[in-house]
């Protein structure tokens, strides 16, 4: 059942193979504009996001865990204070999240993925972000490749929701 | 400067205190179906979420630490499998805000919190969920009652955006 209103929302898939073309940069700031407005949990806006744009550091940062940076236009890293990690990966679940339908809103695909073991402590120092910080999550912005959409199976709702007590 | 399309995304405020006055089923039931559509790390899909509608139990959540909760409509409260938890709390932000822009689409306003230190185990009680999950997050939804929207300062992008290197 379609519904209009929602149609941005449900519309969001996962893309991790880009055409090597740029995205333009209105549409770029644009994206940076939503993410500025997104809402995080201390309030403190305690994060930074990163912009990456030339080839060798998309490859590096790509062996460092979140392959698809590899492909992509742009890589859009998060960089978060380094204190608290399970609050600062709330916040940059929002962060990405919104970053990615400001994309699709302006017909550009994203994915996201996080960098691992030590590809977080690799990624912090290929990028200069501060010792101190964590360099967890990064989002990768492009236009599709074609049959680059991941699969979109998901639960049934009466899978997922349960009324007052859980089942 | 207004993009039309992105007009929704940068929308969303945090609102803590609601009217006394139900939500429509048929809305309710599309912010669960975008929700559904979120994607999430693992793609398992492990989370639940539990609709909570009765005011002795959202009152009772409320001070498990999410204050919000005690004057909304419905209470959201996602239940995590209580694995990984900064992986489950990214997945977290991100259903969150989905459900967030999903009420915001069809005018309900909403409010994000986290259950504090010995509330997530009283929480998880009070919604029978497993002993072995974690019940981190609760959004509460509702019609905003006037002028409880919260402040909206953000800092300006030049701060918190960086090219490549980090500055």
């Amino acid at each position: 059942m379609r519904n209009e209103k929602t149609d941005l929302l449900r519309g969001l898939r996962a893309v991790r193979r880009f055409e090597d073309r740029p995205i333009p940069e209105a549409e770029l700031t644009e994206i940076l504009e939503v993410a500025r407005w997104t809402g995080t949990a201390s309030n403190q806006q305690a994060w930074k996001v990163v912009v990456v744009r030339d080839r060798a550091t998309l490859d590096a940062l790509a062996e460092c865990g979140v392959q698809h940076l590899a492909q992509a236009a742009v890589g859009l890293v998060i960089v978060s204070p380094g204190t608290i990690p399970e609050l600062e990966a709330f916040d940059e679940g929002r962060i990405s999240e919104r970053m990615m339908l400001a994309a699709l809103a302006q017909g550009i695909a994203s994915g996201v993925g996080w960098f691992k073991n030590g590809g977080r402590a690799r990624a912090r120092e290929l990028i200069g972000a501060p010792a101190a910080s964590a360099v967890r999550t990064a989002v990768s912005l492009g236009y599709s490749a074609p049959g680059a959409e991941l699969g979109r199976h998901r639960r049934p709702l009466a899978e997922f929701v349960s009324e007052r007590s859980y089942s």
